[in-house]
Parts: structure tokens; sequence; C-alpha cells
């Protein structure tokens, strides 16, 4: 960090709001990490200049340095294939004419005398660093490319030859790079060279707040870094502090639960919230705290905290804001483990509201009280039957329990969602309202569900991150346990961040930043609600595909197409059946197809039984990874046959299997309750269908590239 | 057309297989055009070449003309930026020898002598021939964006100039054109006339095949074409052969049906379309043929169509296949007006399907017979309780009547919506299952549906046109007449066009020349399923915005935030209420949103009575077009209340209010029943209402841009 301090040192400038290197001052950085910039030197005469251009030797560059002129081109001080000492000379007296003229007070730190960089493809190199997450490197196609086409690619620094191999590839000037109609492209190993040093760069120079190569210039055998453009700040490092969670088990599966502002009118919250821990089958001791009710739905209730004669793991707090922390003080008096705060008025409507969070925390921390909100809607856990939980969802009448692991930092959506999933038949492990996260983040819970064996799939309705670096670590541990972290992330828009903002604590990222740290992590980003469920419930059921080869079988031609436009749009294959398409022909009529994607035709409706044969012989062809099926009307009892054979080839079998039925669900009943039943979920649209395999293909894919198996 | 005879009697070769102009004749026809082709004179010596040259001026280009020789480039036979007769005499000898290096029995025809154009931006122009549709327009920007990024618009010929400003703004590069960053741009009238001159030439010349202007390079002022090659073929017009259509009035309303192939057995095709007519209340006469039977469903059978007493106006024949033309001729014997046949086995299944289609269609004309299908699922009309059709969404109790007219070239997928959209409580004027379009085509059924008064949205699932002349025609005239049109068209991809040709008679064209049509006639294409229903049934119930200025109200910042980002990314603006701002935070808490988008936050449960306050006030603010409402979960009784609101708000006000709600309908019963049962769609997804709202501003915005108030 030596190098650092004299970097900043030697500015004497106010580094806190932000200074910019000069360029000569950003080469000579940029050399020590053998950055290929050009060369040049900084001349302080004009005599100098034409001695430093006969060393380099003509045509040469020549460039104003000053810390007053940032936009160099602009200002004219920038003159370009200088062919002889007589047009150096003259550009000379004209950049400083020129800088003068732009900024009559302007302290000339000299002229660079630049080697004129042969021509080439262009590059741009750029770092921003992001508030939340630090350090990002962004790549793209030079001039026009980036600032037209927006066609530029970001990673979470620092990144490994694979990251770089990709962020190429998701370029759609990629072709270009590779080199194309006889075009020669770039010998990547240049590029990976020159991201690995700015790896080093970075790790070395935590203070640069953003950096600009542009453009950097390849030849057929070298890299030229034409411009250097450096922004630095004071650096200040951000520390992951650890959380003490030994408490969480209390939290999540509590022995003894206190509610305090449990009330005996259900139409209150406190009413409904103890309702619900009791009517869903709450087995351990629970204690209502009213002062003014004697017993609440037969629990006898308590005038305070302190009076229950019992131990109490766990605090529901659902009282007014401002009573919030006399109760937090009788939760410490108490020795109570976890608490959580369902009551709003705290971080989320303001700065009064933040202080009064702040005070509360300050209490909890006192007694180590592990804390879920405030503004929480609370933990449902249906595989034990805890529901410490209110929210309209809760009104649901089957609750059904299962695999998917949810944390939502939106109460309202993640209860609506939960809501939704259920009557669609979708189970869950755990459903948690982390809200304004005073205490207790997203990412905690997220090492919850990593170690919960019942979670199968982490689900994430996500406002914006708190904690990077936990985030960062779960993310990775979540990939290494082959658990999906899934994330919907809000905030996509400008607009969108504003009423982030409005709402919650968090602060809404640049969301360009968020996919470039998803990927780093393996993450996968569920960019439509409907899909939330969707692929979340195909985690749970589905084993994962070893490709992305898939075989399609419908009864129509016109969803053969569909299904065909879609997987094409997705980059999934439909690749010809290798083994089975004869054995296939006996089972449909000529006119079908037996080809993929397999149309068996309307002839299913008389013979329902044909289905199972033609699927089981898809589904052993060694050129398919993994099966869509697309129904599309048909009724009860065939409708009923086909989903007993899809149910039963999907138990024999370890490719996915995945169904999508367009026509209406009451036209099969009988059907639709057996698919629900077995948990095999049926989705309405050839879209959704070949998203959920679409990302079942690309998890196998991550697994693969991380070298996870 | 003398002209068009001489350039090809000129040519003296094989037109029909196509040809290609030299860039010399393609040049003089050009010139024609007044279109700004480069300055360029054919030489036939070298003597007549330099003095060619001096008349132009140096410097200059040559290039060898050959018909042997396409890509000149790559023959090595042009030679650019020659600035002196030297240079041209020793340029001259290196193309005659490598013209004739690359092909030794070249025929050389003269080297082109062509001015050197000036630098400047380039652009593309080109011309291409869909088999169906004809002369398409395509710009775009020269060399990487088109080839790589794939940046470029389409459109029918002839375009206007008001065309060709929207293919500019749809190009990825347009800022290039409109001049970014202190660049130039491109005077945009050099481009109109370009474009208008090319509408000329195609329709004088309908020969050419494919023209290509690669590159036109544009100056401050001048334009410069300066390369153009043309490939030309024997022109076939294709007449649009007017149908008598007297007879469709008998097809969709008949008095009297005789279903031939009616069976007493309902587990039959035969047996289900007789329940079907006679289970859904059919008014009319009604006779089953069927020579087995005495009476079928307690109507009188007739072992023939000839033996009923009475006249029949529409023949439902579903009997094999071989048996249809002895039927079709008992049809013209009897003087059967219209017949609908369901039986398969025709175009559909190959080669002697398609010869027995014919048979059959050539009897049918005999009779002045209109035919639907064959391999129709036939016509639903909930209106007037006429359901001649059978397929499995007849199987639905509920069959709701309404102001959709729908039709599909894939039986099995418009089935299969009628089941789902039924369903969901969407109502239909008009179901028809076109089929083979051996006779009667979607576009036949686009006239009588624009011409039904009780058809308010026309929707089409389409897999090719079959007749592109009448479906321009209809399209044109049902946008005049202020009918929606949407269609989803399959076959998007190369994969799914296989399935496409494999499955039905019509050949899929190239997708984005739909594209390209659908835009010329104001036609919405639909690209995801599941909104085939939903814009449809907004269609039939919302008032068009005048502009796309969207209210947003929600109850949950979550929902605000992805509502918001899901207009950001349509193009819909979410601007600031300007009157009712003041009024709005009245009602909900401070930390509530009272600017859009509005969040009333969870008090709406406690307060439900507020909504209505909220909403009414946002419907009311001059600065809002339209408005979305997204719940996400309330239950009953609250979401009953605001139910109510909406409805009532919705009926007293003239702009759209598309609403969504994301929590489980179970919760909610009572209010799901009243949207149900006051026609108010519910969407269950942000991105299914926002997108809902999307295609209502764009048809407003179409029907501006056209004209048409």
């Amino acid at each position: 960090m030596a190098e650092n301090k004299t970097l900043c040192a030697g500015l004497g400038t106010d580094i806190q709001s932000g200074t910019f290197l000069m360029e000569h001052e950003g080469a000579d950085l940029l050399r020590k990490y053998e950055l290929p910039i050009a060369r040049s030197t900084i001349a302080k005469s004009k005599e100098q200049a034409c001695q430093i251009a006969t060393e380099i030797g003509y045509p040469i560059v020549l460039k104003g340095m000053s810390r007053e002129i940032i936009h160099k081109s602009d200002a004219g001080v920038v003159k370009v294939n200088l062919k002889n000492e007589d047009e150096l000379t003259s550009a000379y007296d004209e950049i400083v004419k020129n800088a003068l003229k732009n900024n009559p007070g302007a302290d000339i730190a000299g002229v660079l005398v630049q080697e004129f960089v042969p021509k080439g493809m262009e590059l741009i190199f750029g770092i921003k660093k992001d508030p939340t997450f630090g350090h990002q490197l962004v790549i793209g196609l030079g001039g026009i490319f980036v600032e037209i086409i927006k066609d530029f690619s970001m990673r979470m620094m620092p990144v490994s030859v694979d990251d770089v191999e990709e962020m190429l590839k998701e370029l759609k000037s990629y072709q270009m790079i590779e080199g194309y109609r006889g075009k020669k492209g770039i010998n990547k190993q240049l590029i990976y060279t020159i991201c690995l040093s700015l790896n080093d760069l970075i790790e070395e120079h935590p203070e640069i707040e953003e950096l600009d190569l542009n453009p950097v210039i390849f030849t057929d055998n070298d890299a030229y870094i034409c411009d250097v453009r450096i922004l630095i700040t004071k650096h200040k490092e951000k520390e992951l502090v650890r959380k003490d969670l030994s408490h969480l088990k209390q939290m999540i599966n509590p022995q003894s639960i206190a509610v305090i502002g449990a009330s005996t009118n259900e139409k209150k919250n406190g009413g409904r919230l103890f309702k619900y821990v009791v009517e869903n089958g709450y087995k351990g001791k629970l204690f209502p705290i009213n002062p003014g009710a004697k017993e609440v739905k037969g629990y006898k209730a308590y005038p305070s905290l302190l009076e229950v004669p019992d131990e109490v793991e766990l605090a529901c707090i659902i009282v007014a804001a401002k009573h919030v922390p006399d109760v937090m003080e009788e939760c410490v008096a108490k020795g109570v483990k976890a608490a959580i705060i369902y009551s709003s008025g705290f971080a989320e409507t303001g700065e009064e509201g933040k202080k009064l969070q702040e005070q509360i925390l300050a209490i909890a921390k006192k007694g180590n009280i592990l804390v879920l909100g405030p503004n929480s809607i609370g933990i449902a856990s249906p595989n034990n039957n805890i529901y410490t939980a209110f929210g309209a969802a809760l009104e649901t009448k089957v609750k059904v329990p299962g695999n998917i692991g949810f944390v939502s930092q939106s109460g309202a959506m993640g209860s609506a969602l939960l809501s939704r999933a259920w009557e669609q038949g979708a189970g869950f492990s755990r459903w948690i309202s982390v809200a304004n996260e005073a205490d207790l983040t997203t990412s905690d819970f997220m090492e919850v569900l990593i170690e919960d064996e019942l979670t199968k799939v982490i689900t994430v309705f996500m406002e914006g991150i708190k904690n990077p670096k936990a985030f960062s670590l779960a993310s990775a541990r979540a990939l290494k346990a082959k658990k999906p972290v899934l994330v919907y992330k809000t905030g996509r828009s400008s607009i969108g961040k504003r009423a982030v903002q409005s709402h919650t604590g968090s602060i809404a990222g640049d969301d360009a930043v968020y996919s470039s740290v998803f990927k780093k992590f393996g993450v996968l980003r569920i960019n439509r609600i409907d899909e939330i469920i969707d692929v979340s419930r195909a985690f749970t059921v589905q084993p994962l595909p070893k490709g992305k080869r898939i075989g399609v079988i419908t009864a129509s031609g016109g969803a053969c197409s569909i299904i065909a436009d879609l997987c094409s749009e997705k980059g999934l294959e439909i690749p010809e059946l290798v083994d089975t398409s004869e054995e296939i022909k006996k089972y449909i009529p000529p006119f079908g197809s037996a080809q993929n994607p397999v149309d068996v035709t309307a002839e299913v409706i008389a013979v329902p039984e044909m289905f199972k044969k033609v699927v089981e012989n898809v589904m052993k062809d060694p050129n398919i990874d993994g099966i869509i099926v697309m129904l599309t009307t048909n009724a009860d009892p065939g409708a009923f046959i086909i989903a007993q054979s899809l149910i039963e080839i999907f138990k024999e079998n370890d490719k996915p299997l995945v169904i999508g039925r367009l026509g209406a669900d009451n036209i099969a009943p009988q059907a639709m309750e057996l698919y629900n039943k077995e948990k095999l979920p049926v989705y309405p649209t050839p879209e959704r269908v070949v998203s959920v395999m679409d990302y079942l293909v690309k998890y196998s894919e991550i697994l693969k590239e991380k070298g996870i198996t």
C-alpha cells in the first residue's frame, strides 16, 4: 500500500471528492503493471519534445498535459500524425496556445510525446467501482459500438481468463473479435493479459474509482493502449462483519414463542398473527402477551413478557413502533434469543423511523438477540407447521410444504407470490420476509437455506443487497453445494430505482452491476414474475439435463412450431433422434412427424395410450438430454391416461421432463389433480415450458463451467 | 412495360432462373429513375478510359465489367483512388489480367470508369422480392452493422416517407443517422428521395428479384451510390381472384344444417359434433345423415343427404376422407350453399391428400359451394348458439359469448386457446378453424369479422398467408374500421418453419417479411401465447388511451418498482401527476408515495375504501392517459371492496384501466367473481398488465400515424 500513498500524496488535491490523474501519470502507473501503454515521454520544452520524438521515431502524437483539462481533444491539445520536426514544433505552439485559451489559468505540466500507433482493431477497457460490489471490469468494441449500440459486457473483478472469454462471447460484436469474412480478429491472449494485469492494478490500488483505456489498438501481435484516464478517490475498505448467528435456530425452529401484541380481535394484525400460529398447528410453548386480555384463543395471556413463567426463545413483536424499544428491553431482560419485528414505522418511513430502528438494534445487541425486520411479514415453515407470519397469503387454505426456500425483501410481493405458488401446488421449505434487514439480511437466510436439507432451491425476491461480501460468500457456497440460487431483482430502470429508494432502506445499485455479480457467482437471474414460481418448482423436482439437446413432443404441428421457435431463440437445440425415430413411426400416423420435434397428431385423442410409447422412446434416445411435452387441448379421460403415462416415465428416468398444457384445466380435472398430487408441475404456455427447460440447462452449464460435479 | 422488355431482351440469357445485371447496366437503369449513382462511363479501351477519367476528374475508380464476374473485389477487378493517367493505365492492365485469370473464358464488356466518391456515412439499401408479399425494402448502416449486428429494417414496398422515417427509427444505429456527439448525421431528405425513386423503379420493373445499393455514401448535401447489383427473373403477376362470397351467410348463420356422418356414438367425432350442435341450442332445422341410424339424439336420421325433404343451407361433413367426394357431389345435387369439411386426410397429409382436396374443391365449384376446411374443427358462434364445431374445447361447460373474433390456422392451438380463454372469462363473437384453407381463407373470415357488429377485435393464429393481396386488403379495411387485428404467427425460426411445412399446406415465408407486412398495414403482432387472450380481451372492453402517459397505482413499493421497470422497457411514460398529487396525499400514509408511481402502502388492507379516492384522482389527472393498477395480495372482504371501486371508476371514465393482481384468486373469490361478472379482465402478472397497456397505446399510435380518427 506504499504505492497507493505515494500516488495520492503526489497529487496534493482533494482526493476525497475525486481527482483525475494526468495521462502521463496514468501511463506511468500502467507501465508498472506491464500494461502495454503506447510509448511516450513528457516533454517540458519544445526542444525536449523534438529530442524525444527522434528517439521514438516519427510520426508522433502530441498531447498537452494539464490537470485542469480533462477532455483533451475538445480543448484542441491533441495533435496526431506529426511527421517531422517542423510539424512537431508548430503543433507544440498551437497546443500551448489552445490550452491557455481553454483555461487561461491552466497549469501546464508539459506536453506528452507519444508514438503514433499503427491501425488495428479498437477495444475499450474500463473499470468502475460500484459502491456496493466494488470494481467491475467493462470490455467493449471501440467508439460507436459502446456509445450507440451499448454493446459491452461487465464482470466483477478480479476476473479469470474464463470470465474474460465469457465476457467477449456476450458481445454482439464478438464475431469481429473472432475475425469474420477473411478479416483477422484479435489475438485473445493479448486481451487476457491486459485483464489479468488490471486485476493486479486494482488489488493494489483500490482507490481507483474509474479507469478508461480508450482506445486500445490491437495489431497482429501487439496491443497499444493509446489513452488512459484514471479517477481516484480516498479508499475506505468495508470489512465483512461476521455476525454471531448461533441463535438462528431459535428464530426458525423456536421451542417457545411469545407474541407481544397478540389480540383477541382477529381483524387486527396482532390477532391475525396469533391465529395463524395457533391454527396452523404450532406444537411448542406459546405465550400471548396482552395486558388487556386473560386469554387469547385458549392460551393464557400475560400482561408483560417479563411475567411469562417459562423460557421464551422467540419474541414475535407486533405492537406500535414507539413501543418496540420498551418491548426489546424486556426481551433482553428475559433472555430471549431471537425477535421478529412485524411493526412498521421504521427505516422504511424516513429519517425518524431510521433512528428508532437503530435504537432497537442497539438494545438487541446488548442481549445478543437476532432480529428479523422490522416491517417483516415473518417466517413460514410449512414442513414443521411453524407459521410466525401474517399477511393475506396465510388465508390460503392449503399451505403446501415442499422444497423451495424463499427470501423476500418486499413483503407484499413475497406474500402475493406465496399465495399464488400455493394455489399452483408449489411447496415451500421456508418462506422469509426480511424487510428492512436491520440485523439479519437476505444473505444470512441464504446460509440457513444452504444448510437446510429440505431446501432444494433458494429463491430471492430482491430490491438491493445490503452486505455484498456476505452475498458473494453465500452464493459461492450455494454453488458448491449445488443448490441453485434464483434471484428476481427489481429496479432495472431508473424510474424503478426511484420507487425502490422511496420505499426501502436499501439503495438499488446499478442494475448491470447486479447482473455482473450474479454471473460471477453462478446465480440465475429470473426475468419475469411468473418464472419465479415456475423455475423454482422445476428445480425441486427435475433432474439436471446433461446438455442442451431437447426432444419435443406435441400433438399439433402448430405447437411443434412454437416450441421450436422458442428453443431456437434460447439457444436450445432440437437435434434429430438417432435411435428411436423408426420405432416411433410404429405408433403415429404417417402424416405425423416421427422426427424431432415429434408430432403425434390428433390421433392421440382416439388412442391416448400411444403417447407413452412415443415419449418413452424419445426419452431413451442417446441424442436427447431433456424432454419438453407440449399438450394442447385434451379432455379427461384421455388427458388422465396421458398424465399417468408421463408421471410413470418421469419417475423411471433421470432426464428432465417439462410438461406444458395450453388447454383449460377445467376440461381435464382428473388429470390436473393427478399431476398436482404427484407434484409434477404443468405449465400453461409454451413460453413458460421452454423457459423452465432453459434455466435447467443454464444451471447445468454453470456447474460444468465452474467444475462442480 | 416497354422498358422492361428492352431490359430483359438485351440480356439474351436465361431470365427465368435469374440473371445479374452488370454494374454499368444497373447504373444506367438507376439513372433513369434519377437515383444518385456515382458518375461513371464504361470504357472499351485504355485510351477511352483515360479520356473519360479526364472528363470526370482524378482520382477515379476502375471496375472490370463481365457478366461472369459477380464478386468483383474478390476477383481483383476493382482499383480505387487512381490519381493520374499512369496509375490508371497500369490498373487497367491489371484488371484485364485478373479478369482472365479469374475466368479464362470471361467475356469482358469493358472497364467502368467511376468518380472517386468523397468520404461520408455509409448506408445500404436493398430490395428483396418475397414469393408471397412481393418487394421489400431494406435499409441498414454499412458494413459491420448489417453483417454482424444484423441492424436493418424492412418494409413492404411501396414505402411512404412516414414508412421510411419509421424504418430509420427502428435501427439500433439510428443515432448515427441523426448525428451524435457533434458528429453530423445524414440529410434524411436524401434518403427519402432514394426510397421514393426505388418505389418507381420497382413498380415499372417488377422483374427485379434482388437489388443491392452497397454502399451509398452520404456527404453533407449529396448521396453517391457507389455500387449496384441487380438480379432479375421473369415476372409473373399474381392476380387477386375475387371469390364469390355471397354464401358466407349460410356458412356462419345457417337456417338449416345437415351433419353427414352424425353418429349415435358420442365417442366418435361425428357423434360429438352432432351432440355439440344440439346441446348448445341450435334453433334451425337439423338433419343427421347416417345410413345406419333411425334417429340421432331425437332427430330423424336420413340415409343420404339427397333424401332430406327440406332445403339444406350448410353441410357439415365428418366422414372418412375417401367418401368426401361422393358427399360433395350430393351437396351439389342438393343445392347446398356451404360446407364445412372436418375430415382429415387431405393436403395436410401429403401429395395424395392434396389431389383428393383438389378433387373435392372442383366439385364444390361446380355447385358454387363455399368450403371451410378440410381438416377444420369448425365454427363456434357463442352469441347465437351455433356450434358447428368439435374438439375438446367444446367440453367446456361455460361457453362465454362476447366480442373477440378468432381465426385459427392450427386447429389444436385454436381449440386450446378457446378453452383457456373461456376458463378466464373471455367472450367470443366467432371462433373459426380455417385449417387447410382449400377454399375459404383467413382473409375471407377477416372480412366477415370486419362486417360483424359484435366483433370488436380480430385475432388470428397464423402459420402463413395463402393470399397476400386479400390479407393486405382485409388488414387495410380493418384499420379503417378501427377494428384491431392481432396476429400471433409461428415459424419465426428455421426449425419452426420445418414443423409448419410438414404439417400444413401453407408455406411459411421469411418471418422478417411478415413483420414488415404487419407494420405496413397496422396489424399488431403478438409475441407470447398468453398475450393472445390477454390483449384480445383488453380491446373488447378498454377505451383507447390518447397517449402513452401511464398512471401507476399499487399497494407496495416492490410492485411500483416492477411496473416502472416494465413500462420503461416498453417505452411507456410514468409522468408526474400535475393536479392530483396533493389531494392523494390526504388518503395515504406519509411514508407512501403520492407521486407516480403511487404507492398507497399496506394501509389499504385496513382501509380499502381509500383506494377508490386515489384511483379516481389519478384517473382525472390531465397528465395521465391510462392507468395501471397492480394489486399484490389482498383477501376478501377488502379485495371485494376494491373490485367494486375499480369497476365503478372504469365505467364512469374513458381512459383505460388495466388491472393486475398477483395474489392467489382463492383468497378473494368474491372479488374475482365480480370482475368476471363485469367482464373486466384481471391479469395475474405485472408483465402481462404492462404488455396489455402497451398494445393499447401502440394501436392508438397507429391510428394517429395513419390519420384515422
